[in-house]
């Protein structure tokens, strides 16, 4: 009986514990210098900044950085790579939170900022095309006068490369969807150098395997996407913003389960606990009632988003929701909005001598409140600072850890909070991420999330990327011992 | 430079013209009849009714059926087929249109029919969890009290684990997404008889390779599924049906692009062109103006309602649209969309002696009209009957041909008119099948739509299921002349 090929992917292995472990790439450094001259640096500042990391994560710098201007550049240095046996990862803007752009290996870094061209908008199909270097702020601001927008928003200016391969969502989600929803098709170099296309500008096929979406969140392990056809939406003739208090997360998230279940086309939904309250009053000055709060907005005509406030409005009253206010002044809008808005920066002004750590998990709406409520808990608990925000309307949160990164003991409670809340969402049927991908830093996570289906993923990463180029190291389950740990 | 494995996917070869070369499977199906017992069928009148088509392909049975109960039944049956390297292909019911259960190799056919069991409904989470042999009607059926509906609607009464493994979408696919939308996760049997998860019933995931896109739309080649976890969606307090009548395809397709652009939130909104119009009139005795027509659906609050079916007769106005009636009273609705629910059978109708062989295509939006009026002049010229009746919200139509399929040369000329098509579509960035699949009937477009990334889904393929046990012979490309012609 011929199984599944298991067979490891191990070219490198994984200990960064010993540095010596690090493979000498200078031969294909040489080969990928006699190729591209000027457009390649060795720096070690440049490098650095290449291996970039939000966690806690060490920093692990490429050998070197690749500028590359068009999908050929990717396609012959990834040849090189592939012939030499030497990772490779794309870098968009820097703004992936779980280590995937760090180097363990060492090897190439492929720059994507000066892929930043917008190569086609179609109004009539509401589709764009772009290189993966370009911003969403930068596609926004493009797209200005066309009445079409792009609505998948992450919080940080990511870039669209960068939001496929992490398969990004955001604030939007809950109306417009994710990554997967939006991509219609895209432009991808393999392991092997070749260029491939998937999908096509129609809005939809049947026809063969779905590549497009086995692509988007594959974080650069089956390939580098040169090219990405969107699709857009128009921008509606009103948008409502809204703000409204309740007596618990419970309540909150009451709330937001019959306001899906009525099918009110929220547009975003996004819950504040009281501490995350209590840090935007003291960080702008502000006077919000502490206590659980929702932030809403509704896009639709005049009359259908006066429709949905109202309609919002009986909802939350039935679950002890209070003081709701709502507008369609774009000032007034940026008045209510504005805690929401400052979340980040007040979180981290909680204690300023600390890393804000941003960490993300998603279960089905009904076990929402009780897995924010634990996890709340659990930071009390350990005495940590760590204010909750979530994208309630899909059931997904996150808790930003206020840690001292340079006291291990901390981290160690930080990790165990972590690792409580994905093994949590997990057991409640839901993922240990929803939007901030796996990376380095939840690698421990994935066999209890996919079990024996990690075979087949598995049995798809050797297919197509035999030699473990694309950036190893990320994505596949190692034990926790072994994490790349500052 | 170790490049990708393309080694052919060959136990089994694709002509069939030579019966003789259909391999000898009673080893392996006395092993079968050992497990199964009477749960096994041999019986040649059941096996030629599980190698079901609905097209020209000639009927080629499997070598025997089982009826599965449950999950443990489909994994030990898969497992005793790779031992033995036979074919083995699920069964729903026996819907699909390009000869998807065909067994050109012989081997097992497994039917889901008994697996019919609705798991659980999560209410609150707008999800349900069922098995492959459920239907959609039986699904709808089932929710009927809870508010709730399961909106893809592919015409037929098809098997949910059959429009999973077909990508299917309908008449509701503008406002609520295909299959590939609408699916959480999934239990497949892999080619080895493991039973693995994909997805969870979180409302996404950012964790790992999407194996639940990967398997939907793979037409049961990368895995059997025995298990889906569908969203679900509220069902609008109000429903409005309406219909118009355009000078022109143009207009029609001006008038639609129109509608997506501006965000009108239309629930279903299908084209049938002046012929298939005729063809209603006289199946039903109708006076409709002999046009082409629009047939729409709102869904939405009262107010919501009105106001859409008011922006939409503003709409198509600009574009001569006229007469336009809609009503949101049951009765009404119906009759206003009768001719657009008889199309299928009126249309056979005007050439009672062929046979309806349904082909179809997707094209970005901007590209409809002139894909559909280049489709209806080469049905013109080609003195076929051809009705055209589109889901033109996505782009996607269908075309009827009327073919008597004794006759050699004009399967010939349906066939002409077909690939003419296909290629047209593939030519405009479109897809040569929105939504009826590849199976046997259109493996001959794949290399002209996705060039080589075939190699990589060759490479899935094989990684996934190295004995090419799972429905062979379906979706990969073979020339025109091997294609299995009755």
């Amino acid at each position: 009986m011929t199984t599944l090929s298991t067979a490891p992917i191990t070219p490198y292995n994984l200990n960064q514990a010993d540095p010596a472990s690090k493979p000498d790439h200078s031969e294909a450094i040489a080969a990928l210098q006699a190729q591209f001259a000027e457009q390649l640096s060795v720096n070690p500042t440049v490098c650095e900044q290449h291996g970039h990391t939000m966690t806690w994560l060490a920093n692990q710098p490429p050998d070197a950085v690749l500028t590359a201007h068009d999908k050929h550049d990717v396609a012959k240095a990834v040849a090189i790579c592939n012939q030499y046996q030497m990772p490779v990862i794309a870098f968009g803007i820097g703004s992936s939170l779980e280590g995937q752009l760090n180097a363990p290996f060492g090897g190439l870094c492929i720059d994507m900022h000066a892929m930043d061209a917008i190569v086609q908008v179609n109004n009539e199909d509401l589709t764009v095309t772009v290189q993966p270097g370009v911003t969403r702020e930068q596609l926004n601001h493009y797209l200005r006068d066309t009445g079409l927008f792009f609505p998948i928003d992450p919080g940080a200016n990511a870039s669209i490369g960068g939001m496929v391969a992490t398969r990004a969502s955001g604030t939007n989600a809950v109306r417009y969807g994710t990554m997967k929803d939006v991509v219609l098709a895209l432009e991808v170099v393999t392991a092997s150098g070749e260029i491939i296309r998937t999908g096509t500008r129609a809005k939809k096929s049947a026809a063969g395997y779905d590549l497009t979406r086995l692509m988007i969140g594959s974080e650069g392990t089956l390939g580098i996407v040169t090219e990405i056809t969107l699709k857009l939406f128009g921008i509606s003739e009103c948008v409502a913003s809204g703000i409204c208090h309740f007596p618990s997360i419970e309540d909150a998230c009451q709330a937001v389960m019959m306001t899906i279940q009525m099918c009110l086309p929220i547009a975003r939904i996004e819950l504040l606990d009281a501490l995350q309250i209590k840090a935007c009053n003291q960080y702008a000055n502000l006077d919000l009632t502490e206590t659980p709060t929702l932030f809403v907005e509704f896009h639709g005509t005049d009359d259908g988003v006066r429709e949905q406030a109202q309609t919002f409005a009986d909802i939350i009253e039935e679950f002890g929701g209070t003081d709701f206010a709502w507008d369609t002044d774009e000032t007034e809008r940026k008045r209510l909005w504005q805690a929401r808005h400052n979340a980040y920066h007040a979180s981290a002004a909680l204690r300023p001598s600390a890393k804000p750590l941003s960490t993300d998990a998603c279960v089905p709406i009904s076990r929402l409140a009780e897995c924010v409520s634990a996890t709340a808990k659990d930071i009390e608990e350990a005495g940590m600072i760590g204010p909750i925000v979530g994208h309630v309307g899909d059931g997904n949160f996150h808790v930003l850890l206020l840690v001292d990164t340079t006291n291990p003991e901390e981290i160690a409670t930080a990790e165990d909070i972590i690792g409580r809340l994905a093994m949590r969402a997990i057991e409640m049927d839901g993922t240990c991420t929803g939007e901030h991908g796996i990376g380095q830093g939840k690698r421990q996570y994935m066999d209890k999330e996919h079990g024996n289906a990690i075979g087949i993923m598995r049995a798809i990463k050797t297919a197509l990327d035999p030699n473990n180029i694309l950036n190893p190291g990320k994505i596949w389950p190692q034990s926790l011992s072994q994490a790349n740990v500052a």
